[in-house]
């Protein structure tokens, strides 16, 4: 992780959390002409919605009859698209500081800052980070011999390597270790092992036969069974040890060790924040759904109050109204006036529709 | 009005209002296996997205970037079809009265009467009813002589006829009453006179030069005028009083008055079924939007709570609490569960879709 100081973000508002109800927070924002940042530890936008169920149906959305969780998030993408968010990905926050000022300074696990003057807690069941390996000691290695979930390959070019899951992602990492540069043909790691709990792979049917070919050719060694441990030399990790299904043990000796695990969600920090929690909820007031902070709001699964309910069509209302409530922060001496999207000139403008269109 | 009395309807779930947030409290009674009863006073499903903006664009629903009433309403219907709620359109609610039993009596204006467990009412801003002309005693023809918004012209056959108003409705009932029977060709009124209030129509480009060809062609009088008063002899409307833009008084004859003022929204009797109320709106508990009385919940527009913004996309989250609030009164023996329509093969059962879907 990079910890480089940089010059803060100075924002009205800042989302953490690129699931749909940050998407439509970022919306909401900018229909009152507040312009918004965002931070979420995925490397794309849409949370659940693409971690869980990019490919399967919703039926609830209101007006949707059916669509998916990634045409959800492509729409809700295209609606904010007119009020231009700045979205910074594959971090999470790390801290949250009131200033003197009263503007919250947030700091990212890339070092990022930001002074803003309102935020929003938008993070569901928390940011989607790689299940991890847990093994005491072990990561000591994380960035140099040990990654996870990368998709940085060349940091295997030339080196013995293990790799850890039965996944898309596994097997795809395997293949493309295995063809390496496409222009020498040579494979890109010296050696491959994978290690996945049982013989079965959850992957698509292409890459399963893709990966099983490899395999067949002994381009690729593959054991069913569970890592128990690791070993380690002068502070250099150098094995990890596997008892396959039948109970043997293995030691399989490597370089560099990229599990593929799948993402968890972790609500990370929140509770060092400084805000009320009650069971990992944050409790929120309902006119505006401000957190016991002034100037925090919760929206989406994260908040609690009497009635919730974690359902997407909630967090798009909570979006709303805190988005007013925002307003009056932002800008403390005007009231924010309700405009229909149809009929105010005003919202036309924000957003980039023709008045006069020939709808 | 047809005052037959009919055997009373029983239900568990009786919705006022066929508007946007009417339409999404079906569905959402229905996720929860519940079915529904929908009153509207228009002869249509869409409230104010049809009668105020349904060629109109709307930007902020949820993952619709853009979207016309008459589209939202298509999509609404069809998201609630599952569920096969049963509207009873072109009647106002009369009167509610609670029973003996816990379940409210509802009468509307048709005598049809229900008894259900729960009432939503999702009324907006009040049931669209034709505007009237006021003239004392003239509602005494309301019925016989005097129709208000029409489609019925068999009435006129015959007659002679005098039309007030300017937009669709009214010039299409002109050219209607003109043209006649498409067979004999004949026109339907003995005699046809449009009163507008200047000679500027507000109506389809087409409609209006259809119209102003059997005007040239003499088929149908006009005046650019007011009405002032009217004429009866023998408990019989005889004619109205009309000063033409020049402030010259005329004395049109008629056997039938049909305005076509169009629609208003009218409250009606709500203040009278004993719910607190506020500056015409109906205090709720946000947790469930339920009002001051047990049973009767109240969803969009027409409701009111802190932080209250009257947007479709609240009314929908409301709508949604307000099902759970619902079902703990139907079901007073069962916890409602929170089911995802992504993964719960129930609510796939209950909305006819294929859980093993090749979605």
């Amino acid at each position: 992780m990079t910890q480089t100081m940089q010059s803060p973000v100075e924002t009205d508002a800042l989302i953490i959390g690129a699931g749909p109800v940050g998407l439509f927070q970022v919306f909401e924002l900018g229909l009152l002409g507040i312009h918004a940042h965002v931070i979420d530890a995925l490397p794309h936008a849409g949370g659940q919605c693409i971690e869980l169920y990019a490919d399967k149906p919703i039926y609830d959305i209101p007006a949707l009859s059916v669509c998916s969780g990634r045409e959800l998030v492509e729409r809700l993408l295209s609606q904010a698209a007119p009020f231009k968010p700045d979205f910074h990905l594959h971090q999470t926050v790390d801290s949250v500081e009131r200033q003197t000022d009263q503007r919250y300074r947030v700091q990212t696990s890339l070092g990022k800052v930001f002074l803003t003057k309102t935020l929003f807690i938008a993070a569901g069941v928390g940011a989607f980070l790689p299940r991890t390996l847990k093994f005491e000691g072990l990561e000591a290695f994380i960035g140099t011999q040990l990654h996870y979930q990368t998709s940085n390959l060349g940091i295997a070019a030339g080196k013995s390597v293990v790799i850890v899951g039965g996944d898309d992602a596994a097997l795809e990492a395997a293949i493309a270790l295995c063809h390496g540069n496409a222009e020498t043909n040579e494979p890109l790691a010296q050696g491959l092992t994978l290690i996945h709990r049982r013989d079965v792979f959850q992957a698509q049917t292409e890459t399963i036969a893709k990966f099983q070919a490899l395999r067949s050719a002994g381009a690729v060694q593959f054991i069913a069974g569970q890592i128990t441990g690791f070993g380690s030399v002068n502070q250099r990790l150098t094995s990890v040890e596997v008892t396959d299904t039948s109970d043997k043990p293995h030691t399989v000796n490597l370089d560099v060790l990229l599990p593929y695990l799948g993402l968890s969600p972790k609500l990370g920090p929140i509770s060092q924040w400084g805000l009320a929690m009650e069971r990992k909820q944050l409790p929120v007031n309902t006119a505006t759904f401000e957190t016991s902070a002034r100037g925090i709001f919760a929206v989406g699964d994260i908040n609690t109050y009497p009635g919730k309910k974690k359902l997407i069509v909630c967090g798009f209302h909570e979006a709303t109204l805190a988005a007013y409530g925002a307003s009056e922060i932002i800008f403390p001496d005007q009231k924010t006036p309700l405009q229909y999207t149809t009929t105010s000139t005003a919202l036309h403008k924000l957003l980039g529709v023709a008045s006069e269109s020939g709808f």
